[in-house]
């Protein structure tokens, strides 16, 4: 999986985000010079070489992959892949299908990266749509709360998969030992909630996962994995970054002259972050694609992005996809047992 | 409506809530002594009595009615009902029943407050259980989410219905000439969502109401009343006040030391109480039933029990039952066209 020098090689899409490409390049300058890693640069040949023109990148495992136009948040995805086969995050995901790279990160849009992922590196057995998930709560940050906006009619046994990786992820990331599932819920007692939830409730009974059975929306920090369809937790991560960039405003306004500026803004944006962390830390991978893809927030940063291709590199190094790989057939033997 | 001393009479219920009878009779107090009401505070009498010792009520407003028992937070309300009909919170709510109080209050079970209005006030036509809707965002104030958690399967009909009774709620209470009325969806573009949203926005678009569309989480306050089944809207909610608690926490921990301990108690106060609207600020009326029943969180405190006893007198005094039954058959008449 890695090249003559040792190093993982992670594809970078140059033109997917807010602040593509001057951001991307700066963070791919900074995980190439920090994080043992070597970087393709997937864009507009011109673009790309004007912002590593701004950087001292002599000796740094950086290279570049030209592609042709991007793919626009909102665009239709499936039209958009036929209509734009050169496109940054098909070059991107398509060297992960190539064997050129050992993974693929972007800050575009997530539609099209599940698309690409779907369509070049193929579904793993047992899962319809790549889910996204991850730790979008920054005062719950080792609880990874899955899907997060992929799959929005999430039948029980899709939401059962979701458990599994879940599952997977805190182990492989975290090391969590037996991680703790939960299913997001209106309330604690196992009668509480939808057919959905109901339903998925006994699935994950069933299931060989340490299911703790329902947890509600604010004692989330309480268990390692938090099931739910990818309409709820889609509110979930939008609702929080919201609130926090509100109480952000609100702390500043009430701390403003009490404070030297450099402290209220310390707690100001010490609020934001907490709870923009798929902006602030990166972003996570596809879930339930035979590759790995990693999708950052579209106002991700040179930090951020840098970060991304370090959660890249890591779901590379530690074998994510075979692990994912072997537990969904084992749990899906369960229920059909 | 209203007595011989000319004052709206509502009924409280002095067991329900964690700080019941205390915080109760002592809310009932302050809204007697401020709030142009006339309060019945039904629960049991020696507790009642003894509460009401405490406090100088002479010359105030408060009549005592005896009950027996209450029904607790995760107690089946249907059970309940029928082994303790002499319920405070029955009592009380038959009490607007049988027109000896013009509206009721409780801090007790959700649950058993629904149950006992729609079995002894009875439901509006076309609604089949008691909604829960109001503010529960500090940073959108004059945003209506509705539901809150009573209606967790809710078909696109009742979300209609929903969209009418917050509707009318942002008329009456704040007097919004004509509320922007959106769904909580993933995206604001009509084709995200679930096949839920999807036909319910196609009802609304065809309603009456002033429709505008799909809104995310982190932009509610853009609009006057916000769409969603009770599973959502519960996530929202309970989410806020986690987030709301754990944001105060955080934001205490980093001022602590930086200035005085009553400068930074109300800066974490101050977030905390945006957060926790319900707790503070009191409850919302129960919305489909056929009388004003007013529910409160349950850790409110004398503050929030005096502004729910202060939302009850409005709802009685502004024709809010009234109006609902006016503008529900009309929406219903645009579907069934």
């Amino acid at each position: 999986m890695v090249t003559s020098n040792g190093l993982t090689r992670i594809a970078v899409d140059a033109m997917g985000g807010d602040h593509a490409p001057a951001e991307i390049v700066a963070g791919v300058v900074q995980a190439a010079r920090n994080g043992d890693v070597q970087v393709m640069l997937v864009g507009d040949s011109e673009q790309v070489e004007a912002e590593l023109a701004n950087h001292d990148t002599s000796s740094l495992p950086i290279g570049a992959v030209p592609s042709e136009g991007a793919i626009a948040e909102g665009e239709s995805p499936i039209t958009a892949l036929r209509q734009k086969p050169r496109a940054s995050i098909l070059v991107s995901t398509g060297m992960v299908k190539n064997g050129l790279a050992d993974g693929c990160v972007t800050m575009g849009s997530t539609g099209a990266a599940m698309a690409a992922a779907a369509f070049l590196l193929g579904m793993m057995k047992g899962i319809e749509r790549p889910a996204l998930g991850g730790p979008v709560i920054g005062l719950a940050p080792r609880t990874v709360v899955i899907d997060l906006g992929a799959n929005v009619d999430g039948r029980p046994a899709q939401l059962l998969s979701f458990a599994v990786m879940g599952d997977v992820f805190a182990r492989q990331f975290w090391g969590v030992e037996r991680p703790r599932v939960a299913m997001l819920n209106v309330g604690s007692e196992a009668s509480k909630g939808n057919r959905q939830t109901r339903e998925t409730s006994e699935l994950l009974s069933e299931s060989r996962l340490n299911f703790v059975g329902n947890v509600e929306a604010n004692d989330l920090a309480s268990v390692d994995v938090v099931v739910c369809d990818g309409f709820v937790g889609n509110i979930v991560m939008k609702l929080t970054e919201g609130l926090g960039q509100g109480m952000s405003d609100h702390v500043r306004a009430l701390l403003e002259g009490t404070l030297s500026e450099s402290e209220v803004d310390k707690v100001a944006s010490s609020v934001y972050e907490l709870n923009n962390v798929v902006e602030t830390v990166g972003g996570g991978p596809l879930l339930g694609v035979n590759g790995v893809s990693v999708v950052g927030h579209g106002r991700a940063k040179a930090d951020a992005v840098e970060h991304a291709i370090g959660t890249a590199k890591f779901a590379v190094e530690s074998g994510f996809i075979a692990k994912l790989n072997e537990e969904l057939p084992r749990m899906t033997a369960d229920v059909e047992e």
